[in-house]
Formats: C-alpha cells, sequence, structure tokens
C-alpha cells in the first residue's frame, strides 16, 4: 500500500508521452495528485501546480511517485539530488521503472536514516498463495482482449469511474505497474511465480458486499503466445461474473509477433467464455470495449453500430462516448 | 545441467513411496543410475547394488542426487554428514526438495571449498526470453491432461522411450523437478516467473532436425484453476504439433479443488486444440493415454474399447499396454 496523496515526479521528461504514469494518476485519482515537480528542461505539463518538496510536503503529499520513464534504464544525478532530499524531508518514493529504487544504495541509506519506504511496483511484496478455486462473495468484472494493450486498464477504469459516480460499490483492481501507482495498490502480476499467479488475483480480489464489483485490471491476451499464461491466471483466479470484449481495430498483427493475425471478438467471446466458466459457471460476456483512438468520430460510430449488431451487445468506446451503457449492462446481471 | 551418471541418496526414506524420485530415475534413465545409498532404517530398495561414497565414485557416479522426500522439511543431521562427506570427495549434489541445498551453510561452504555444485532444480538458473512465437523447426509433442497428476510425464517419457527403441529422433524436454533430476536438465516452469513462462518452453524446445520429435512435459491443466495459466504457457510456447490427452477415469474431482468437475475428454479437446492451434495452425490431438492403474485389466481394456471408438483416437495405457500406438499415430503426421 503507497501512502497518498502523490508528489508527482516528471523529471526531466522530454514530452507528455513520457509522462504516461502521471497522466494516468492524473486522470484517474486526481484526488491523489497534490502537485507536479518538474526539472528544468522539462516538456510535460499536466496541468497541476508546481510545488517544491516543501511546498507540496506541506499540502499534505506523502509520497513522492516517479511518474516518467527514464532515459537509458539509468537513474540519473539530477533525478537523484531530488530523491533523497524528499526522503530527507519525510517523503516515500514510488516508481515503477526497470531499474529498481532499492538497487541504488544512496536510496536505500537515505532511506534507512529517515525512516522513509522504497515502493518499487515491479517487485511483488507478498508471498501469495497457491489458488484454491473457492467461489467469493461479491462480483467481478474482468476486461479481456483481442491483444496486448488494446485499452483493458482504461476500460476497467472507466467502468469502476462510472459505478462510482452512480454510487455503486465498485473497486479498481490494478494487476500492473500503471495500475498499481494509481491506485497505491494492486499485484504486478507479471512478475509474479508462476504457481502463485491465480493465488495472487485472489488475493487481490477478497469477498465483498453481494453488490459490491471489483473491476479486474486485464493484462496480455489469451491469443497472445508471449503472455497468454498470465491472461489465463486472470481467468481463473478472478472467477469473473462479467466479462468485457476489448478490441482495437486497426491493429494489424498482434503486439510484437508478426504474423499473428487477431482473432476475432466472435473468437474471443467463445475462447474466452467457457473458460471463464470453469472457475464461475455463471459468468457472462457482458459488453464491448473498442479503443477507436485510430477512428474518424464517423467511422467510430459506424463501426461500433456493426460491431453492436454483429455480436448483440452494446459497443461503446469509453473513453468516445463514455461507460455509461456498460455499466447498465454490468448492472443488469 | 548436472552431470551425470548419479548414485541415488535414500537416505531413511521409509517406503517406496517417499522414493518417487529415485524410481523414476531408475526406471526411465537406468544408465545414470549407478547405484543407492542407503541410511540405516531405509524402508526403501530400488534393486540396485548398494555402494558406498567411495564405491560408486570409483563406479563412475559424478552427482549425489537426493531421490527422496525428507521429513518434516528439514534436512537432517544424519544426511548432513554424507551430503559434506561426498561434497569432500568431489561429487556434486541435486535436489528437488523445498528447502534449498544453497540455503544450508555448511553444504555451501563444503562446496565452495572442494569445488562442487548445488543444484536446487526449483530454482531456474536462467534469465528467460519472453516468447517471440516465432515458427521452430523440428516436432512437439506435448501431453495435456483432464487434471494434474494424472500421467503426463509418464506418457512423455513412455513415448520418447518407444521411439528411441524404434531409433527415431527423439527428446524427453523437463519441465518439472522430478522430470529435471530424471534428465540432469530442463526448466522448473512452475518457479519461473510469469512474463517468461512461454519464453522459457521455447528456450527449452529449440529448433531441431525435420524428424526429430520434442516430448515436452505437461503441467497443471487448462481446467486446474490454480494452475492453469502453467499449462496455457506450455500450449503456447510448446508450440505442439502433436496433442496427446491425458485422463485418470476414477478421479472424482480435480485435484484439491472439491466442487470442480474435471472435463470430460470431448471438452479437453475441444478446449485444448483451437488454443494450440494459434501458435501453430496445424496441430493436431492424436492420441490419448489414460491412466488405469486403479482398474482391472478387464476394466481397462473395456475403458480403453470404448474411449477409442468415442474419440476415434488411439487409446492407450502406456504404462500397461505400451505407447506403440501412441507413436505409430505421431509418427504418422
Amino acid at each position: 500500500m503507497i501512502e497518498t496523496p502523490y508528489l508527482l515526479f516528471l523529471g526531466d521528461a522530454p514530452d507528455m508521452l513520457a509522462a504516461k504514469v502521471a497522466i494516468g494518476i492524473k486522470d484517474w485519482r486526481p484526488e491523489n495528485a497534490v502537485a507536479q515537480f518538474r526539472l528544468p528542461g522539462c516538456g510535460a505539463d499536466l496541468g497541476l501546480a508546481d510545488m517544491t518538496l516543501a511546498e507540496a510536503k506541506a499540502a499534505g503529499a506523502k509520497t513522492l511517485v516517479i511518474g516518467v520513464a527514464n532515459r537509458g534504464g539509468v537513474i540519473s544525478a539530477a533525478w537523484k539530488e531530488v530523491l533523497i532530499e524528499a526522503l530527507e524531508m519525510g517523503y516515500d518514493l514510488a516508481s515503477g521503472l526497470h531499474n529498481l529504487l532499492r538497487d541504488e544504495g544512496d536510496l536505500v541509506a537515505a532511506a534507512q536514516t529517515h525512516g522513509g519506504t522504497l515502493h518499487d511496483v515491479r517487485v511483488p511484496t507478498v508471498g501469495y498463495p497457491i489458488a484454491n478455486g473457492v467461489k467469493r462473495t461479491g462480483k467481478r468484472c474482468l476486461a479481456i482482449g483481442t491483444d496486448c494493450s488494446v485499452g483493458k486498464m482504461y476500460t476497467a477504469l472507466s467502468i469502476d469511474a462510472e459505478m462510482q459516480t452512480r454510487g455503486m460499490k465498485s473497486t479498481f483492481r490494478a494487476t500492473g505497474q500503471t495500475g498499481i501507482l494509481i491506485t497505491g495498490h494492486g499485484v504486478p502480476l507479471d512478475a509474479v511465480i508462476a504457481d502463485f499467479m491465480a493465488g495472487a488475483v485472489e488475493y487481490l480480489t477478497p469477498d465483498n458486499d453481494d453488490d459490491h464489483w471489483d473491476h479486474i485490471e486485464g493484462q496480455g491476451s489469451l491469443f497472445h503466445v508471449s503472455y497468454s499464461g498470465v491472461t489465463m491466471a486472470l481467468v481463473h483466479g478472478g472467477q469473473p461474473d462479467a466479462l468485457i470484449l476489448c478490441h482495437e481495430p486497426t491493429r494489424e498483427h498482434m503486439r510484437g509477433l508478426p504474423g499473428y493475425d487477431l482473432p476475432t471478438l466472435e473468437r474471443l467471446r467463445d475462447t474466452a467464455l467457457p473458460l471463464a466458466q470453469v472457475a464461475n459457471p455463471g459468468c457472462q460476456v457482458v459488453g464491448i470495449s473498442v479503443n477507436t483512438q485510430h477512428l474518424s468520430e464517423d467511422e467510430a460510430v459506424t463501426y461500433l453500430a456493426e460491431v453492436e449488431a454483429r455480436m448483440g451487445l452494446p459497443a461503446v468506446d469509453p473513453f468516445r462516448h463514455g461507460a455509461g451503457r456498460l455499466v447498465d449492462a454490468l448492472d443488469a446481471i
């Protein structure tokens, strides 16, 4: 559990793309984003107040979150100076960088001296159990994709936000680095030992109120040969009551796998649903989320109408048109 | 790679069941089993010569393999004495125990002093890549089960042995602790980090001659919610050309999962084959291996005939009746 709220460290990010994690936090948990901290030359701007470490501390910030990718995989001297000063002032640090905070001796020393915590969200910190398959109370929704990176996290966050707005009981359950930094907790599923993957998902989504929805962040795809095992653990460990199919219609082959075609939405449905019903016989496919960012508004509307007619399920781009119809569909089961 | 041949350490195993790993080595790689080493009170006997460490060393043994489970998860003082003496004499040690050799300070010290290697086969030693899905040359067969522990390893070893007898090119590829100790190498798949599972299987079964068969040891089951992610990584990382369906007909529920029914062989076929065809469109289901140990000979023959007629595929118990018909089926594709 990472202490909130955050001061978002953008460092010397050359552009907004490099600040993807910080943008996610600001978009999805604005109440966690006290301010931004930028170094000279920073080309990203979240539109938040720029604060010094002391100002943000006074405004309540507990953790300095590295919300930016580092260049060349090295934590630079310019960054170090800020990170160490933050620890000296009583901040914790949180990072999803490939090179770990805990591998930097000076950060470890400063954290020990000042009682701060270094959160490397790529590294599991819990000894997860083997999954036991016991049915849990509460409801669960899993976004499942024709491919990797088709908008599964965004879909789950959108649905969670819409349920919150409606006053429904709802929690987003992060399974990846960005999701964990956005919400402050979760399971870095791709870094869990194989035997414990499904158990980690059970741990992440425990018993809950009968009318509570967990929205489990999807990973990979059952059709992506590099990561399908991780997806399978989500399908079985998650025990979803509802699946949302996610798709990006302009992709020409599976991400990183030239020669591998994307499955159709029908094939995804017919593959995922029987597998999900092994763990939860009542599971249903309730809707379709399409990432239409590479389509014009007209193309998007036409494509969504075609998919909706073909599949007999609500088909929306939650970023473009809101997640309301997906929430309606979930609320009806 | 564990150096062969072995001296098989049976310790104070109370009975044959406790010596399962040693029995596997003796049954499947008798050329690797120089002799057995037993402590007073040992209730297991492989029918091998009993040798001292010195005698087995003179007979060529390179590695002392702990072929037995330890009681209470503790490496006892009586074992330690033998293990340290073996290191002093130039043996390597290999173990699939849950508690690791490398966590025992006195064994580590003795190994360092005498230049020996401690092989804990539960721990991956290779930095496996992310799977790239590129089609590999050579042929691959994967045994896939309705449940865990239905005879997948035994099936793969039987088919490999029959192919060797016929002079065909064939390799058994171990993915679990017992298989690794039997053959001296492999990938402990259940201990690999999630993101690298499929890549580890690709690493295990590289390009080979067009007429060479890899027999990949299966793990878990697509229908076992605790371990299905590991099975999925085998299906996609293995790129099998052929699937053998494995089943144990007397089991009342999925192993360790009361309330979870076993799938039918039809359902296993219809689930596994389309998933396997994602990575290898030419994949076929070629036969069925039934573990009939809990059936009488008459019951077994009747059951196998019924399955064979129903499924239209050769159905055999390779332990009871040999793997010949499965090899015939593989050789025909």
